[in-house]
């Protein structure tokens, strides 16, 4: 299968690179590029080589053209060896989760169902069998080495020495800063970091919602999110057969997968948040676990003192999940049931490896509502949740707004990470003012860069739809490249080993005019490559923005040759 | 005509505000809003009224319905009276330039000459009439009243103290730290103030290119760049009939024209950087101080060392005028005409109350090449020549880069500041990475809204098809909305009254499902109401994002009415 990201582009090839403390193949997109071509003082021509330029890939099998992917099989399951070899998992004859065995057994889903059935793992009575768990013991996982591996991005021969080895990625797991969501249940899933250290990674949502979309569709939709460069997909389903989409969309992911899973409780009881209870909701989180999930959403941190709080805000609560679970407290009068059963549910995820991230249901949803009483006492019980769920080995995300003006920004940062203790912060945006619906993918770029580039380890895209409708596939390219440039400018401005060489190397082609290397190295090469056709280029030594007799560079060239007449 | 920023929005007015100091009228756009409608306890629906909001406009008669505009005979000449009155300018009874005479006599060009002729005014012998020297002599001009009431979008009743009042904008000018670029013989401007103690503005490039486009197109460009929000408008064409292009463009601009006189100057040699002159130059400059051009970028911080700094680069030099001014050095091993007659140029320019905008000829073209000593030794030959225009009287702004990491921005804030002096700083982007060619609008609006929240007073719009060919309108639309996304982000971050007066009443209509008040309110209404309408959407208290069941603000409403079962 043609990978999408070099589409027009036919000098990329995929590249895996082998451990050494594993057996493992890292999934990596190498970039050739052609040489420079000068002319000497005798006249002559002479070629110097150009090194091919190596890409953290996303696509895992969907964008190596050796491997033909069958959605109806799903992708190789790459981990399942390392998972049952650790020894410390069960595999169960059935599923744990009542709703999962009903809609399993129910004759009117067949001919929506994955076809190939996988029969759940999980820990052993009294294993502990998360990353987290196993970096506080000192090992050194292959998820650890493949991700040490993969944050890499440097040629050899530029001789730069990078500090992410596979135990500086165990000691950041063992002290809460990064986290690999990686569901043993999930073992098609390439391991991917979260943590500030490390470059930074962005998530993408798909979903249908009661109006619109199948299923076909929305595996169409995650293939296409992790071809463009999405480092996890959010599946925010609220439609019929959600499910069943969820199993299809798990099986064909290279990368982790996140659900919301009060959305599909809701579901369950038809909408009606009143009849909501802890044993639905737990059945629900037992489900996912055992599809394969790899990390959940939850709005723990919303609590009944929240409905006061909120009543001044200008846009109210905007998080879906926080809104649902306010109400519940308000309905019941009673304290939230996520955050009374937060222990049970860390007991539940830890024997999946699925990791936790915080939902923040209280954020602020306008530029008037940024930095509230609300959003931050809220951040305050994330705090204290996030220990909770480290005393578990539970690994643990922060989720971060929304909303905020650039000014500040920063103070969401320093927040999270004294409230926190460095756990990673996962943002939506955030969004730096709200006056631009139809361009939220730029208001909320700038600030996703800065708080990228302040410590934020993830950052979750947002569509030119946001606010407006359901992104179509054209949305989601274009909200991916979005963030894409936002956590490459992060990187680059953190000062990660490496994180230039790309510029670098498309600078140097666009200074040579050598075309086909800058549009190969850019981040869509594709749209590139259309824009500089549709002015009727040449392929010479200027384009149409200048014309010939003002090309800056072309003269900087003959100048420096010592052609100065030129 | 309609005012295309508010296209499919039909409640959105023109409105005119007057001086206390002066007979002036002062163009806004009002937008207008539906009432918020409620049901009380009683089952009766309740109205409250939305202010209307005020906000800029640029597009001058353009976006007025009641103007009908003929562009054959250019818009009206707003402040032709004011300048007459000042009593200190005579008005010529022939051209200047030698070249403009030559052209106003060369029956080639009659067919594309813009036909009504205004002969040039000039400041009588022996007085001085920029902006500048009046702000020094205490004198409130009524171009200074105008932008005082321009920038101040508050409403009434909020009373929010604006300390942007008519002595304040005089004192800003007095010290160098803003400019009303303002040339006397284009009267058909509308006063605008560039200034780090005023709304960040933005700056949009046209112009044809040896390979492009006609006088038609250029003009058409220029006024829908007004429309969409341009705050000032460079004309940097480089092809054939440059001149009368001009004439075009400038009868017909409610906003101040730049240009880089070196270009004509060097078509005017056939493209032969040997053949420059000071005194083609010269003459160049005058034509077009006669024509009305409000500020020229002129790179004279360009000198012969810079030869020897630019050779380590990744790329260059990529500034045009840079580039051409650094190889006349080479080739005449002399140092730059623009820099030994720096002072006849401020004498030139004077006369005519044209700003002067110092080039940036080192600015980096890569990630690479930022903040280095090339670049940074220019900005200090360009705050030397800040003092030499200020003690002229000549208005000043400083060009600035470029391509710069984003934790490399703030250095050239700060050092722009010590060196010039608190001029105002005008910078393209900055891109904050090189790798997204075909998004390069997106990766500069996030430098551009950080240099700008820094204290940046103009950004320079980048267009989507930046490294890539010349923009169509579509791509200036796109390219004007990300600057305007900057420009307002960073007006928020800086605190300026008023500057969330939009955003609020935007978020209010969205919290309220007042849909089309939403769209009339955004930077773009046309393309949000495209998007709302792809989805096959109901007008009702929910969107297809999430479905009725899981409409965060329509839960959140419920639950502070009290109707907790919703």
């Amino acid at each position: 299968m043609k990978q999408i990201n070099n589409k027009g582009c036919t000098t990329s090839e995929k590249l895996y690179l082998k451990g050494k403390l594993y057996n493992i193949a890292v999934g990596m997109r190498k970039i050739n590029l052609t040489d420079t071509v000068t002319i000497n003082s005798k006249g002559e021509k002479v070629s110097e080589k150009n090194s091919p330029v190596i890409v953290y890939d996303t696509g895992g099998v969907h964008t190596d053209e050796n491997i033909s992917v069958n959605i109806n099989e799903g992708i190789p399951r790459l981990r399942e060896s390392w998972i049952t070899q650790r020894g410390d998992i069960i595999e169960l004859r059935q599923l744990s989760s009542e709703y999962g065995r009903k809609r399993a057994e129910d004759s009117s889903t067949e001919n929506i169902r994955f076809k190939k059935r996988y029969m759940p793992l999980k820990a052993e009575d009294g294993k502990e069998i998360t990353q987290l768990y196993y970096a506080r013991q000192g090992i050194i996982t292959a998820e650890m080495e493949y991700v040490a591996i993969r944050e890499n991005m440097i040629n050899d021969e530029l001789g730069i020495d990078s500090y992410i080895t596979p135990e500086f990625v165990r000691d950041e797991i063992a002290s809460g800063k990064a986290i690999i969501p990686a569901n043993i249940n999930h073992p098609e899933s390439e391991p991917m970091i979260i943590g500030s250290a490390f470059s930074v990674k962005i998530n993408t949502n798909i979903g249908n919602s009661a109006l619109s979309s199948g299923i076909n569709e929305e595996v169409e939709k995650a293939i296409w999110s992790c071809k463009w460069g999405g480092d996890t997909l959010m599946d925010l389903s609220t439609g019929k057969n959600i499910h069943e989409t969820r199993e299809w969309i798990i099986r064909n992911s290279p990368v982790p997968i996140g659900t919301v899973p009060i959305y599909q409780a809701l579901e369950k009881v038809n909408g009606n948040v009143k009849d909501l209870t802890w044993e639905i909701y737990r059945d629900t989180l037992i489900e996912q676990c055992e599809q394969g999930v790899d990390y959940f959403t939850i709005h723990a941190g919303v609590t009944k003192n929240h409905i006061e709080l909120t009543k001044n805000r200008l846009t109210g609560v905007v998080s879906r999940g926080g809104s649902i679970m306010m109400q519940w407290c308000a309905i019941h009068n009673s304290e939230s049931f996520l955050y009374t059963h937060f222990d049970e549910i860390c007991d539940i995820v830890k024997q999946y490896d699925v990791a936790l991230s915080l939902g923040d249901g209280m954020r602020p949803g306008s530029i008037h509502d940024a930095n509230d009483k609300a959003q931050f006492s809220e951040l305050e019980i994330l705090g204290e949740l996030t220990q909770k769920a480290w005393s578990k080995n539970v690994q643990v995300i922060i989720e971060g707004p929304g909303h905020i003006p650039m000014h500040k920004i920063k103070e969401n940062m320093d927040k999270q990470i004294e409230y926190c203790n460095g756990a990673p912060f996962y943002t939506l945006g955030p969004l730096t003012t709200d006056i631009a619906p139809g361009y939220d993918h730029i208001t909320s770029a700038i600030g996703a860069a800065m708080i990228a580039w302040y410590g934020t380890a993830m950052i979750c895209y947002v569509t030119p739809k946001e606010h407006l409708g359901l992104p179509n596939k054209e949305d989601v390219r274009n909200g991916i490249i979005a963030y894409k440039i936002a956590a490459h400018a992060a990187d680059i401005a953190k000062g990660l080993p490496g994180a230039t060489i790309r510029d670098n190397a498309l600078s140097k082609a666009r200074f040579e005019f050598r075309w086909r290397d800058q549009f190969n190295l850019a981040l869509d090469p594709e749209r590139a490559l259309e824009y500089y056709k549709e002015n009727n280029r040449t392929d010479g030594d200027f384009c149409t923005m200048c014309g010939p007799n003002f090309c800056a560079m072309r003269i900087t060239k003959e100048i420096h040759k010592g052609n100065v007449s030129c």
